[in-house]
């Protein structure tokens, strides 16, 4: 294993918001960051001339969507993805887990692994921990995850023990296949263990304490966001930060919302992604300063001379109109879904900006419970 | 009426070929030039910054499409398509004659104008000169177009001559219509005319006749690239250039591959438009500077070293690899069509500086001709 790639730079005193820095060998990510989604090695829309503008530190991608296309041999023969897609930061890869996991009836769960259907063409294809090691290998993303077994919401806990046994099984067999297949392309990969155990506190307990005999370089929280009311997600991600070891990164996956994230933030979480800036925006919502905008809105058609968050200093806000925007959306022109994105992603990570400032001046808690009401309200 | 924008810089020894440059308020145009079309006040899947950074010069938009989406007065409200759109460069409107001529079975052609159904909804509209004028003033392009009847091809000369004088009482009318209707938005708006007359060498003659009575600020050859061979557009285009004042910007509308571009500058035409470099990117066609490369074919899928054009500037071509656009269009990710299109209009725009250069050096004749059957390649 690598050594962490976490350093830890403050708690604060009034919660346990942190700020840390993770260094990779594509660049330092500072946290509480939020990882845009780039899942078939793009941000959907968006260039990475843009994401770097955004000031973007790192980018998710998918090993299942890469692996069905264009296949993780064409990636690892251009050099990893960073290579590839042009983004030339830091990346991370989901393990594929959670996507296996979600096709449903186009999957079969073994012991030692999952068989499945592609969503694309129907061919059948099997993940093994090792063979979704291989794959982040060839990949070749900074940060890279287990191979995990999603544990459904609500579940039993005689379920949920039975999922986190494949959890733990697969995890330990992706560590043993990660020691004796260094690299592919001359830089770490810094492997993140995932905890599961559904909404059960004492399976998460478990799983956290088997993990930490394994010492992964990180710390994810799976099978949250997954249907539970968010004050279950809270307590469970607050409940799990306890007891995770201060010195390695925690990362929520898949959340959320602004307002989740600065609710995670207060319970000591690092960092989060979500395909919901980036979606949403392209089905016509923006999350501004001032709550909740849905910009295709006929109530926007005329308004010429306001910027659809007039806070905002993204590329979008400085030189278009709401009018625009909503003339766009209703033409059915692609600039409007990139433009969109542009501005839910630049506001995603100027709010990690403002909170790493506000934890760092001692005043996040104030700020952020002031702030959540205000993100959460919709635009009239 | 203003005054005529153009100045007529150089004309090649060898051919008809000429360097020109058109003043207008919101900056200078050099000629030959290629503008790229922003039908909807948009080019599709562009942003702004992106068409600066190729350094377009004038950019064309619809007057049909502005009039029903989202309506001209809103684009008044905003003080303007340049402000709008956020381009804020010169911009052209073609006047919707085209395009109401081209909804056939839902148009009705008068003697006082066209009452058409919208393609949107099937909502009834009526575009008279008058009307049309009135909306490009709302609009505030630089240059604005007469409403013209486009006669179809093929035609005999006595439909082409019903066609033309249409053409010709609508275009008094409409001139007749700005004199006692100034500009909207502080600055000039030019009135191009334009030649019809089908592939009849006596009515684009007598077109050119009567146009030259009415002394447009510009002339637009019309009815061209409707179906003719290519050949049969050309010698149309010389023969009119023959015959238009040399003081005046002449343009080609509607066409077309960047050979026809080269074809049609020895030929005396300083301005074209063509939704073709942007929607054959889309459709997974780039012009390169080694012919024409189908950047979707399978053979392209491991070619993770090379650019789409190695030869070329652009941002695609600095960044990507032709196996990262092959991977993109295959995936259905919208970047893989804004990168196309950022090539191939970066691609006609460059060739457009390369031939203005030429001209300048006194070698385009030799230059276009060398170019001509490599652009016209199909790349293997």
């Amino acid at each position: 294993m690598q050594k962490n790639p976490f350093e830890l730079l403050k708690t604060s005193e009034k919660s346990k918001a942190r700020l840390g820095k993770l260094t990779t060998a594509h660049g330092v990510v500072n946290t509480p960051i939020f990882m845009p989604v780039g899942t078939a090695a793009t941000v959907k829309g968006v260039m990475p001339r843009d994401l770097k503008e955004m000031q973007a530190e790192i980018i998710l991608a998918n090993t299942y969507h890469l692996y069905l296309r264009p296949g993780t041999d064409v990636i690892a023969t251009a050099g990893g993805v960073q290579k590839f897609s042009g983004f030339n930061g830091p990346m991370l890869t989901d393990s594929g887990g959670f996507q296996v996991w979600s096709l449903k009836d186009l999957r079969k769960i073994k012991k030692d692994g999952v068989e499945f259907r592609s969503h694309l063409d129907g061919s059948k294809h099997f993940f093994s921990p090792a063979s979704v090691m291989k794959a982040q290998r060839e990949i070749g993303a900074d940060i890279i995850m287990a191979f995990d077994e999603c544990t459904p919401y609500p579940s039993t806990l005689e379920e949920a023990k039975h999922s986190l046994a494949y959890t733990e099984r697969w995890t330990r067999e992706a560590m043993e296949w990660l020691k004796e297949n260094p690299p592919l392309h001359g830089y770490p990969q810094y492997f993140f263990g995932i905890v599961q155990g559904g909404m059960h506190k004492e399976l998460r307990a478990k799983a956290i304490e088997t993990l930490k005999e394994l010492s992964p370089d990180g710390y994810a929280l799976g099978g949250l966001s997954v249907g539970e009311p968010p004050e279950v997600m809270y307590e469970i991600a607050d409940f799990c930060t306890d007891l995770l070891p201060q010195d390695r990164a925690r990362y929520v996956m898949g959340v959320g919302t602004p307002w989740n994230l600065l609710e995670l933030i207060l319970r000591g979480v690092d960092m989060c992604d979500c395909v919901m800036p980036s979606r949403n925006a392209r089905n016509g919502m923006l999350f501004t300063s001032q709550g909740v905008l849905r910009y295709k809105a006929g109530r926007y058609a005329r308004i010429v001379d306001e910027a659809p968050d007039p806070e905002c200093s993204c590329y979008t806000c400085r030189n278009f109109s709401k009018a625009y925007l909503r003339h766009l959306f209703q033409a059915g022109e692609m600039l409007g879904m990139t433009l969109a994105t542009i501005h839910n992603l630049h506001f995603y990570l100027e709010l990690m900006r403002r909170a790493k400032q506000k934890i760092a001046e001692g005043v996040f808690e104030e700020w952020a419970l002031e702030q959540i009401p205000i993100l959460q309200r919709d635009i009239p």
